[in-house]
């Protein structure tokens, strides 16, 4: 019995959902491990890594499949299509995540320079930012979306902070404790660049609904 | 008179090889600036970067008009469907030609930490990279892609040693010098990302090619 499209695409969003949920449980357990300098997490962080990898190449399939067969058009061709450059993101969200944990794997269990502080909210932000943009595509609510983009301003600022205090309050008094403050400066940079890939799918979700390539021009919400 | 589609399949590559030959030209134009700390040039490329985003913007509206006028099938569908997922790299490859010119105002003018020599080396192999990377996808070429994706070591050998060698020598013996080594640092971790998306658009063109997921599969070529 042959299904129906719109129980095609449900299916497709479901499993753009499950890959948001695996990038996202990455980055709270590559975080998670940076706290605790638990080099085993982030192991784990990085070799759970291939399942999203996996999970990408079926979203391409089952995208390139609904082209075929149901040959949509209009918003549904958009949704599927805008399906395969959202997979993408996500799959590079999660590879940031492997990214993270790379940078505890970094530390080899050494005490912390200092107690995290923006590094915990940035993780926050981002996991925030993916779980928001991807209930955005799924409901192709164009409010969401273009609140997730106002976001970001918030993610480069604390990336900021934290980068200038690392250099500043440390690694200029003490160039010893580079090894121990870079790799914390980095996970900034990755934390931040999550988030950007979260506004990238803002992005992508307002193209599918208003049909209107919004990318780029973030400056028009922000007047 | 209504094009062909073969028409319509040149135009498309043309398009990506202007976005590749835009963005390689950034990169250059930002590691130059780098080395002659041009603050004028690095503004340009972070100036310049609105030509690709629009470029970016009209694949993929080439693409969509493709998949509803002409509703190709196999290969010709897989080669619309992976434009778009290119295209999204090669504007995140430009967008890192900014990153890095960010990176050269960040150092204000002031002289060079040392001598660069493995970030012009990185530098090379990454524009090299974009550039075979896209022949392969225009000629459909599944050998060149796998060269490309064989690559990719080098670039995080290159990227580790600028890193190790910043940390060791420079930084650790003086903390005073960070704000002159982490902007190279950063700049050799931005080149090794473009080979990273050189690297993915190659497993997209084995794809289209084999109709057969590579992705995130290296291993079997070095095998």
């Amino acid at each position: 019995m042959e299904r129906h499209f719109d129980e095609e695409l449900d299916q497709l969003k479901n499993q753009i959902l499950r890959m948001g949920v695996m990038a996202q449980g990455a980055i709270e357990r590559a975080v998670g491990a940076l706290g605790k300098r638990d080099r085993a997490v982030a192991q784990e962080v990085i070799d759970q890594d291939k399942a999203v990898d996996e999970l990408e190449n079926r979203v391409d399939q089952m995208c390139l499949d609904l082209l075929v067969r149901r040959q949509p058009m209009a918003i549904d061709l958009r949704f599927v299509a805008m399906a395969m450059k959202i997979s993408t993101d996500i799959e590079r969200i999660a590879d940031l995540a492997v990214d993270i944990a790379q940078r505890v794997l970094e530390l080899n269990g050494e005490p912390l320079l200092k107690p995290l502080r923006d590094i915990p909210l940035l993780s926050r932000l981002a996991q925030e930012m993916v779980d928001e943009v991807l209930l955005a595509y799924v409901r192709c609510d164009v409010e969401i979306a273009k609140k997730v983009i106002l976001r970001d301003a918030q993610a480069d600022e604390l990336r900021d902070e934290v980068q200038q205090e690392l250099i500043q309050e440390y690694i200029k008094k003490d160039g010893l404790c580079a090894p121990r403050a870079i790799p914390l400066l980095l996970v900034a940079r990755h934390l931040e660049r999550i988030c950007d890939h979260a506004t990238n799918i803002a992005e992508d979700v307002i193209f599918l609904v208003n049909a209107k390539i919004v990318r780029h021009r973030v400056r028009e919400f922000e007047e």
